[in-house]
């Protein structure tokens, strides 16, 4: 026994893949061997991506019910690698094995831009002599070539060049100073970026030419605020602690707080992964998730002067949330007791990358859970909630997408977005109207009209994998005022309509019937209600995309057509706009619209189906989000509905209870979590001698 | 000087009305001094509410321009009293002048209930003797009618009896032990209250007749959760301190913090009450809004069998949001330091009733303020927010709405609202089916489907009281994809719709164009964007009324047919269902459909206007609501487009800044606010020796 232990010991810091959670991310050991069996063979590519190959369902599934008996899922590495000519090769390394189990040249594609591509290009930008060319044009001289950036993003799509060559457009900037914000400079031309290449093929130009801005740099760090306003003075701390710890455990990936369990995986494209969520429900461990992530998201702009078609950001798919992850710092992103994990990606040489802190996770306060007061004799109970948040913030190029998903006491997931960060930014000539499709935001700065659109990936396991979507509306009852059915008028119930199949399980967004879509298991009802189980979408930020039917937005990015698509499940179906994003014409449209055209009358009804939801915000800068971006909150909900007996939170110690006799005998309630820290704010009895009043009058 | 002083304070603490604020809620000494007055004039009234009768809004603003010159207004009392035969008189005290400057019988209407009507009708109920033979029907024998309670909701209306006489319907339940939640054994029928005579003078009985609940009381409160469960363990303290104090100033009832200035009233009616509100921009005290408030809601119920229909609570204008309003508890209700406010009422008999913490004001940590990284190079900013809140939490009955104003840095108001409490339950024989109107939450509980639609009062004062309101609808640019003005079919725009006359000032909701509502000055243009300066209104939870058009509580609820109507300012347009709502029939509505017949051509472009909004969820209810809901939260925001030339809360200290140049220079970068307490969560070595590493990577 000691002697297997040790092995197992041994055989995990060795980066033998044996004993790693199957959910886990690639260890930096895995990476390494992965990338070490690849270049055996193909010692000429670049690495792309080096991430977990997610165990089959079934596998998993079957490994789960008895680890004992079944076969522990392979630990298996998914590779995407470039070759010169920008050849792309998809391929699998079983790490148990040692050995590549799949190596294919796909053709026509483009994978995602990493971060090194990212660095690239300014370099080449700068002595490249169009673009010298171009800035002298606007009166930036040779020798300020230093004082030039780009924000370099994929070329997202562009006819005259298709998808043969690995391409990016450069969004140009000027900086006066090394700390200026560039946006506040954008250049009015656009280069376009030969990746394999490492040179310029191309640069749009704009007919009418808008000159370099001449205003003042406006600055977001603190030492311009610093200098030229200085700090307010009025905030005094707010602190909080957590002397006691924080209240879940962690088992290597794995979480346990308040009956929730969830396993906290993390790659390259989707950032955080949560799967196999369950809730402990009185002893009783049921599934209620199987896979939760953020697939994809796209952000197209509303200008339609050329090329600014081209500004429809895949920035999951054409960059990755997880690539783009920022690395978070104690008391800054979230305050607290704070457990950490990091990301490890493999860069294009095929070393290991680590992004320190890359995902955090900790508790906070979150107001009141329930209270009620009978009014009769004023007995009243009050508990107060908490929540775990685990998030991680990632910076696309000019912006920031601060991603929570939050875990609460009654059973509800919510995932919170908040968007922060700097708007992308035009130039504007003098006298230009930026209206209608942008605003002028500073002097000289347009900040053009866009879309973030987001694409939750649910797969529900609402107590097993057998669920139905149901598109629930609010309506009113049959019969008109008067009639004997509703003579009052006043009738109204919930609409369920199902979602049936995969060619018309497809559903927009209705705000004024409160429009939610649950996702049930039919085959278990409420003892209660004898409605089924179920978990239902609550989302409201639910905005039609904005690009015509028909438009290349509308041909790349087909999850965004529908606020919900509902497909079977299918192991390989994880990225709604397809495996490699970049330089996809749309045509034919890779993802959702693919796989339900590959299956129209696939059955949704009482088996194993995954839930798209495409949500988010219409933007219409102002100047209030510059020269950066006030934190704007957005929020998705998945709330139990008929899936408990009762209120789940239940037996959380309130912070004072009473009951009308305990009131009538004039006891004190019971005090179950005491507060003996909070105290008046001015003045009085309680701030001087430390009391505490909790327990109402 | 000195005495003129003197006679200041004694002035003050004589109940002498000169000095108060002219929006502050009567004092104590006030209402006392204005009930003398009337019980000289009318000895045989009793009261139902004694509150400030607000100053007109051009002497007020007239004083608050020039205090010194202009006349302070005069302190009144707005009376409402009720002589014997339901008689209601409405009445004015002028407490400098010290005398009735108005007093008036109104017919035909019923003022709302007070807590006091509330409590009377149970004793009245269980000696009934028509009540005690029902409640023998049902199985309750006479000696226990001290087990049988009633929630005494306002009849609403019933055309039966119309509005002449004061009534009220018992909402009737029952309960095994006093300490047992009556909501699991409600009783099938329900009795009709006559509040003049004190006396049962009808009960509505249903044909087929539902026996008393048999299943087990299911309690919320803490003592029976330590009998069945015990109350979970694994929840560790996380303690929030102010220990240099808040960062907010009081100056009587008026607050500033962060630039914000805002006067806090209450009366009995709307609850908290928001005035004067302006924000410092660099100096510039610009006004935002002049009053808002919770003007109005209703709750209309979906089961269309008689008697359901009365169910349609006016929470606000049947009850009153103030008079039902709580007592606050430290570490309970808010956390960290908090200023209270009392609120002062009349009781029935003309006496003070005081409720002791009736306001909460607080400030909390609200995560990223806003944050950016250059990926170039990693130098990063990152600011935490804070926000004030301004709450306080009324009991209607079963039901608790927790109500915050919250401030932000960034010139948003939000308003929060957290639905918990208790759902309205009604009986359900054995084998009965809920559905489709209401569902069995319980066994032999019954909780019926039904809407909590808030009313919100804007009176906006958008630099200035001369506003326009715009509905905004994200819309797609003209010419199909291809044509030359639209190539690729990606243009949109934000497309605003003038709401231009009290006839054409109403919009109803669009989820799916993102739809808002601007309120601007178009007298005043951003220097930047040169679009006018306004707030918009963001709300993403604005179901339809439900109650079909022409039916009751279509009738009686005007408000609540449109998600925003615009109004001309008047000062006696308060409230949006009528002055006196209890018993209205609908024929002809209060409030703004008359408003809107009598003027339907006013122009409402670029004048005193002031915008109502309607908003809140349909609920379909399920068993984790029961026994008591986890608060269920919503969100309306005022948020400011157009309206400064940057962001506003750049001058925010940051956790962490540094510049490209600092962190090329291996500097570190400022640490504007330094947390000095957050943790890792398990080992490492920031816990051990309590290091922080605020200032990333």
């Amino acid at each position: 026994m000691v002697l297997e232990r040790l092995q197992q010991i041994t055989s995990h810091f060795s980066g033998q893949p044996g004993h790693a959670y199957p959910l886990d991310p690639l260890s930096t050991d895995e990476i390494a061997k992965a990338v070490a069996i690849v270049k055996r063979g193909y010692p000429q590519v670049h690495f792309n991506a080096v991430t977990l190959w997610e165990p089959r369902k079934a596998d998993m599934q079957k490994w789960l019910a008895s680890p004992e008996t079944m076969p522990r899922p392979h630990r298996i590495a998914d590779v995407v690698a470039i070759g010169s000519g920008s050849k792309v090769f998809d391929g699998l390394v079983d790490l148990n094995e040692g050995k590549i189990v799949k190596w294919e040249l796909t053709e026509g594609v483009q994978p995602l831009i990493t971060m090194e591509d990212l660095q690239i290009v300014e370099t080449v930008v700068r002595k490249d002599a169009k673009v010298i060319e171009q800035c002298s044009i606007l009166g930036i001289p040779p020798e300020d070539m230093h004082k030039v950036y780009c924000d370099p993003w994929t070329i997202g799509y562009d006819e005259r060049f298709g998808s043969g060559v690995r391409l990016q457009q450069a969004l140009m900037y000027y900086r006066p100073h090394v700390d200026d914000s560039q946006y506040t400079y954008p250049l009015d031309f656009c280069p376009i970026y030969n990746s394999d290449k490492r040179e310029i093929v191309h640069i749009d130009v704009p007919k009418v030419r808008r000159p370099l801005n001449k205003a003042p740099a406006t600055n977001y760090h603190a030492d311009a605020t610093a200098k030229e306003t200085g700090f307010r003075k009025d905030l005094k701390p707010i602190n909080i602690t957590q002397p006691e710890g924080v209240s879940f455990i962690v088992d290597g990936r794995t979480l346990r707080w308040q009956n929730w369990s969830v396993h906290v995986g993390f790659n390259y494209r989707e950032g955080i992964v949560l799967s196999n969520i369950t809730f402990n429900d009185k002893g009783n461990v049921r599934p209620v998730f199987w896979r939760i992530s953020l697939a994809e998201m796209v952000v197209p702009y509303g200008n339609p002067e050329h090329p600014h078609q081209r500004k429809h950001a895949f920035d999951l798919g054409e960059y990755g949330g997880g690539y783009m992850t920022n690395s978070l710092s104690l008391g800054c992103d979230c305050k607290g007791a704070i457990h950490y994990m990091d990301a490890d990606f493999v860069n294009r040489a095929g070393e290991n990358q680590t992004i320190k802190n890359a995902i955090c996770i900790h508790e906070e306060d979150a107001g009141i859970l329930f209270k009620h007061t009978d009014f009769r004799d004023e007995s009243t109970t009050i508990t107060r909630a908490r929540k775990l948040v685990i998030s991680h913030i990632f910076t696309a190029a000019n912006y920031e997408y601060c991603v929570y998903y939050i875990f609460l006491q009654d059973g509800t997931i919510q995932l919170e977005i908040r968007l922060t960060g700097i708007l992308n930014t035009y130039a504007l000539a003098p006298g230009e109207d930026a209206a209608p499709w942008g605003t002028e935001v500073y002097p000289g700065v347009n900040a053009h009209n866009h879309q973030h659109l987001f694409c939750l990936r649910v797969d529900p396991n609402i107590d097993g994998p057998e669920n139905t979507v149901f598109q629930v509306d609010a309506a009113r009852g049959a019969g008109e005022v008067g009639t004997p059915e509703n003579p009052y008028g006043n009738a109204f119930y919930a609409k369920k309509t199902k979602l049936d199949t995969m060619k018309t399980g497809v559903s927009d967004y209705d705000g004024s019937t409160s429009r939610t879509w649950e996702m049930a298991n039919t085959n278990k009802l409420n003892p209660y209600s004898k409605k089924p189980v179920s978990y239902k979408l609550v989302s409201r930020e639910v905005p039609s995309l904005l690009p015509k039917d028909g438009s290349l937005v509308w041909k790349r990015a087909g999850f965004a057509r529908h606020a919900v698509h509902v497909t079977k499940y299918c192991d390989d179906q994880i990225h709604p706009a397809g495996r490699h994003v970049p330089q996809t014409s749309g045509e034919p449209s890779q993802g959702i619209p693919a796989w339900i055209e590959a299956d129209p009358d696939g059955s949704l009804d009482n088996t194993d189906v995954v839930l798209w939801h495409t949500f988010g915000l219409t933007h219409f800068p102002t100047p209030e989000d510059y020269p950066v971006m006030p934190a704007e909150p957005m929020t998705v909900l998945l709330r139990p509905r008929n899936f408990f007996t009762s209120n789940p939170c239940m037996d959380v110690p309130p912070s004072y209870s009473s009951t009308p006799s305990s009131v009538a005998a004039g006891k004190t309630g019971v005090r179950g979590v005491v507060d003996s820290l909070s105290r008046v704010a001015f003045g009085g009895k309680q701030e001087k001698g430390g009391s505490n009043d909790c327990g109402c009058n």
